[in-house]
């Protein structure tokens, strides 16, 4: 990596559903330079997340889309460098949406400074980050489960979903993940603790039946990443005044329109339940309280989190794909600097 | 009708999809005699609701299945003739669990006085009583609607559904309805004040652009009555943080299976909404003030309310059937003694 060089991940092309590697395009700049109240920051971990397909789209559903040849958005954490903003002095290191590329400038929007003591800088991408926020508040504050109730989490590997297990256990529930592979299983109930998970799969289909034996008293709290088939089954399986949460649907985001699926609803009614969507930021401002209470059970051993980690600025791109497909365990990630 | 016989309708056969008159069988009794804690009612309207159809499957979804051979479930309003219970007297008037008979014996479970005073007892059956206390507690504590928000309702000219757009003007909603029929459009607009309504079945389809239209602002509360096709539609123009209340999904009931129809929950993330469905009894300890909150706006004009009438216990199924296919409007009674 030269230090006069910028190496810089454009957007290429939109997806045609699942996005190629040729997509994307790799381009050289100059270093930019921080104007006055900004500073320039050298990105250490890009973070590839599932609602970054959305912003490919020309129709973004709820943010800003990518501009076609524009840097591909993107949060990520760093040090700056050099800085002419009285609130960021260089030697600190932020986080933030800097998107695919080694260095950037920022004027301090959606910038959060993070402390290394507390715990590897990587996971203010992860765990004490945006991931770990989306999992805290969407189970505890959406979800609302209490002790003894059985909560369901799909992609229950994931970066989100495999905190959301463990929040679950903490609070005394019990708990049954779905995941994609067998090594999937294995991990969230040998290394996280969940009562039981069904890999999806494998056998295909069935969910119902498989989760009925895990989920012996029904499912109170249904913590939903993926949305699907795999939804369809757990919304059959709902007890009175259950809670099903919307965090995402990565079953559907590569689909060029609406797919087509059972009709449910009806369930929600005999069942007196709710389904309830969130995006993490409506608790911005909570966020301290939320990281806080992540980083004491980190450090309690009562939570802990996996990394899957790809090297270099040119493989976001294949680590993004890769996430969009299952390929990762726990929180994946680019390693871009030092 | 002998004074002697309790004309009754049994359950024959368990519908395949719609009902048919055939479904139904018409039988007679001898008048049955109260024992001790008991009474005697004799019946003066039947009512037909959606959740009736439920009832009437071998896996009723929620409630207790009508065995083949008995008498068909419903609630009715009558006046007690004979009477062995402390707490009911002859020539009160009740409402109750009391079937679709001409006479019915009971211990008084499930079963309520009615004030004649307060307004004609079928009302009961009506505004002041299951459907109307759906109607209020289902927008008001499920759908929470704002002065100044828009509400939408479908099912919007029946018994629930008119009631539900009157209640959300009184908060000082723009209120639009889906319905059926132009005469149904014509009813909620100009008697029932609705700010808009579509006619969901001509021209068919196009109705997001018809709804988008009516409310340009977006939807905050939709109350859904129907389900289906209707649903998906509105699920389209939700605002941030709104609120679907799911009541009833009329248009499911005669499916042999469930549907398909396109998934939109990812609506509900990207809007930070919310559907919650309920069944009118979890609000049981509170239907005194709703009772009584209904009869204050009734008594000052602000409710309207309109009943369509069959007379005799004869043409019960004729009146469930033509309430599940769209017929009536307001509230669909059985008229079964004087």
């Amino acid at each position: 990596m030269s230090a006069s060089v910028n190496r810089q991940i454009i957007l290429a092309a939109r997806p045609d559903g699942l996005p190629k590697e040729s997509d994307f395009q790799r381009v050289e700049s100059a270093i930019p330079q921080p104007a006055d109240r900004q500073f320039l920051v050298r990105i250490i971990f890009l973070s590839v997340d599932p609602y970054l397909r959305g912003l490919m789209n020309e129709d973004a559903p709820y943010l800003q889309p990518v501009p076609l040849g524009g840097v591909m958005f993107g949060d990520a954490v760093g040090e700056v460098v050099q800085s002419n903003h009285p609130q960021f002095g260089a030697g600190e290191i932020v986080v933030g949406p800097f998107g695919w590329q080694e260095y950037a400038v920022s004027d301090g929007a959606g910038v959060r400074k993070v402390d290394p003591s507390l715990a590897p800088v990587s996971t203010a991408l992860g765990v004490l980050g945006m991931p770990g926020m989306t999992a805290y508040f969407g189970l505890l504050d959406i979800g609302k489960p209490k002790r003894g109730e059985t909560v369901v989490v799909s992609g229950a590997a994931g970066a989100v979903g495999s905190l959301v297990g463990q929040i679950a256990r903490v609070q005394g529930c019990r708990v049954v993940g779905i995941a994609g592979s067998e090594e999937k299983v294995r991990y969230v109930v040998e290394e996280l603790g969940f009562d039981g998970a069904i890999n999806y799969k494998n056998p295909p289909g069935h969910y119902v039946e498989r989760l009925r034996e895990l989920c012996p008293a029904g499912v109170d709290v249904y913590f939903d990443n993926v949305g699907g088939t795999v939804s369809d089954a757990v919304a059959m399986l709902i007890n009175p005044r259950a809670r099903i949460v919307l965090c995402g649907q990565i079953s559907q985001y590569n689909q060029k329109r609406l797919e087509r699926g059972p009709r449910w609803l009806f369930q929600l009614v005999i069942k007196q339940a709710r389904a309830e969507g969130f995006l993490v930021w409506q608790f911005a401002d909570r966020f301290a309280e939320g990281i806080a209470q992540m980083a004491r059970w980190l450090r309690e051993g009562k939570i802990k989190y996996r990394e899957t980690v790809l090297d270099g600025i040119e493989n976001a791109p294949k680590a993004f794909i890769g996430m969009l497909t299952g390929q990762n365990i726990g929180k994946q990630l680019v390693k871009v600097g030092a």
